[in-house]
């Protein structure tokens, strides 16, 4: 898929307001433990793609348009994936997980923090398509805050 | 977002030709240990996805459209991602993967089944928008055909 069908593509998108995320309530998980193993999985692949790019947006690694284009799109697709995981009767804190107990007293706000943070990732994917390291910064570092953000509200 | 929005957007990716994945050849993985563990990460949560939509296909659990469609959207867009773990220099075949040196002998073969896969999961994403398990059946079949034909070959 070259440059500019990505554009195309991420135009569309944005276009047809999917700047937020399908969260689902319910969700067909066996039980809570794999439910907590999904997500967990799933937000481990996000973070990889994340500390890659933030490697280059650091400097600690050349910028390379390319693959930081290929890490921003991966990153959009997982934007919307973990949150399923957390929908589940029982997959509440517990020794092999880090999730706080406020998620699910706050499951609205939390629910619109998913979706926040997938525009932020469709944004970044949008940019990234730029191919301007000048351009990407600021909207890799405020998505960045809200990643923060969440972790200091929700995660252990 | 609704099912009208989803099947929207679904005709928007295929018309710009989004049938086919952006598999990169190249990847910024730190060393090929993390490149195995992603793409076994990224497979795994797949699986899961793959697995719920087939106890429905089989009947081991009742089918719902709303479930299904979530768990084909999440699908298609984790089609994407596995494959560039597999894509770093010395993420060979050795005790952490079931991956088969087949790969790299057959390179493009791999990369057009990977191509292949994706065009499945967007096919079955958009026949789950539908609703009706008797239009899924097929084509969540001919996707799972795929599926093992790629494990024979390629998986241990």
């Amino acid at each position: 898929m070259n440059k500019l069908t990505i554009t195309a593509v991420t135009t569309a998108l944005l276009s047809f307001g999917i700047a937020g995320n399908a969260m689902a309530d319910k969700h067909a998980f066996n039980d809570a433990e794999s439910a907590v193993e999904y997500r967990q999985n799933a937000l481990s692949i996000m973070r990889d793609n994340f500390a890659a790019m933030g490697d280059m947006v650091k400097g600690d690694v050349a910028f390379d348009a390319a693959i930081f284009q290929q890490r921003a799109e991966d990153f959009a697709r997982l934007s919307h994936i973990p949150w399923a995981g957390f929908s589940v009767d029982g997959a509440m804190p517990g020794d092999n997980t880090d999730a706080l107990p406020e998620i699910w007293d706050n499951w609205d706000e939390f629910k619109q923090r998913t979706v926040d943070f997938t525009a932020d990732a469709e944004k970044l994917a949008e940019v990234a398509a730029g191919g301007s390291l000048d351009d990407i910064k600021p909207v890799f570092m405020a998505a960045a805050k809200n990643c923060k953000g969440c972790h200091d509200n929700y995660k252990d």
